[in-house]
């Protein structure tokens, strides 16, 4: 099986889980509209690809998925709130994402929000909730280590600092430094976790553990360049919503103050370090190889 | 010492530790304006009704302060980031708050949405941070009660209910049952969990934890009401914030329903049903039959 594929099978087997949680007991007493609002932001679509990451460092020691879904979901259910807010008028002001529209575009801003803050409770109820199998310890750290990276210090505060940028024009002069150390926090933050679950899990020695976490940040920064070439370069049919939005906004990105060359070579090089980090792990890291490629390819 | 003074000064010493929470390590990475937007969301008053209880709920096993501070700052925080969020233009549209600008008003939206999602989060980390002092086992079940009361099954939903009714004009017609229902999860679920902290803190009976759990019931039932005869006779200078914006918007609530006469004896019978259940703690829970009188007085 290739690379896209056994993404888009777990995909699938990630989405049966989200349904399943979300139709399931945890969300038996939510609203009917809000729990719509819910799927809306959480079902159809997406790549799941911090999920599958996830599933995949667990993989590397042996865990079985079934173990590692929790955790899995939870980050997901995290990506999935924060989207359903950075899509708000106030924020990012999109209509559409993966061609269909936004939850506030769908219902209303105020659906939204709750939404969004209700995925967030979840997420942390999921890790919590998760029946027994795993030491409370384990579980303990997960929670915390979730709220860390998807926090204020961590990716609330990244898209802070990029709002701050767009809107309040501070800093005057982006640097190409506080542009990673942003993108470090909004979109490497999460992923960077996500790619340390397996390590979580398996209570990995600290070598494993920080070999993972070289891989997140490497692969995060690759994902954010390559996310940033899509919409400098992207086709908005392909891409399935808005591009040349930063160029519209007049938001430096490392594209625009490096040229597309020069960020297409600096793409290259995180995904050599990320594949690099994984050398320890020898054959049973060829799906997460195979993910750096992946994050970094024009078309994802 | 009379009541309302060991509220306040128990209200200082909970103001004092959200400082040093929000000064600290956990925060250590939080971008300046979106850390100025959460302290702004979470200082300067604010009777800390909330963590009191969680506070007081310990004290009835033996359990020293220092001990229960996180749980009852994480309850807090969760409080703290749904005012902010509630505030919103889309939501309440409120420009004050205890007599200050809220956090919108004072910073913009996409501010206060972040400075919610941020504590939101932060509450969590709180919990899972706890260092040590505590069984992971009952620190991960503080987690999980903590998500289902704060989430869409609790005040997140009570919220959207809250703004359907508002809003877009359901149900059609507002029984007592309904708003009952609704305040319940709105209000009464946080409020609940922090009488309970005490029963998780110190792993207590089935009976005692049932017992603190009528007495949050029936207490968070008591503030409501209270807080709905508040905005129906209040006067906008004691209470800090605008009033009669029930009757403006039209909306159902149970002293609309039933009569200001009805609600002060639904009141009264609250506060006595209340005060009833904690009858097997004997004298230690004088100050939580005091807080019952406190939170249906008519000028807290």
């Amino acid at each position: 099986m290739d690379f896209t594929d056994h993404l888009t099978a777990t995909a699938r087997r990630i989405e049966t889980a989200l349904i399943q949680l979300l139709d399931g007991p945890l969300c038996a007493g939510t609203p009917e509209r809000l729990l719509a609002a819910m799927r809306h932001a959480m079902l159809g679509g997406g790549k799941r690809l911090r999920p599958f990451l996830a599933l995949e460092s667990a993989s590397l020691f042996g865990i079985a998925e079934s173990r590692a879904m929790a955790p899995a979901l939870a980050i997901e259910l995290i990506h999935g709130y924060s989207l359903a807010h950075d899509d708000l008028p106030a924020m990012d002001n999109d209509l559409l994402r993966r061609g269909q529209p936004t939850v506030w575009a769908h219902f209303d801003e105020w659906t939204a929000i709750l939404a969004g803050d209700g995925l967030q409770a979840l997420a942390f109820e999921v890790l919590a909730a998760d029946d027994g199998d795993l030491d409370p310890r384990v579980s303990l750290q997960l929670v915390a280590g979730l709220a860390r990276a998807s926090g204020a210090d961590g990716m609330v505060g990244g898209q802070a600092l990029d709002l701050e940028a767009e809107k309040l024009g501070q800093p005057e002069v982006s640097s190409a430094d506080h542009i990673r150390s942003l993108q470090a926090m909004k979109t490497g933050a999460l992923i960077g976790f996500a790619c340390q679950t397996g390590a979580f899990l398996s209570q990995a020695s600290e070598n494993e553990r920080a070999a993972l976490r070289q891989y997140g940040d490497q692969l995060g920064y690759a994902f954010q360049i390559a996310d940033d070439l899509l919409d400098a370069e992207g086709d908005a049919k392909i891409v399935g919503k808005a591009v040349a939005k930063d160029e519209a906004a007049g938001k430096a990105t490392l594209v625009s103050l490096m040229g597309i060359e020069a960020a297409r070579r600096e793409l290259s090089a995180a995904v050599e370090q990320a594949q690099k980090a994984l050398q320890p792990f020898g054959e049973s890291a060829r799906h997460l190889i195979a993910a750096a490629d992946y994050v970094a390819s024009r078309d994802r």
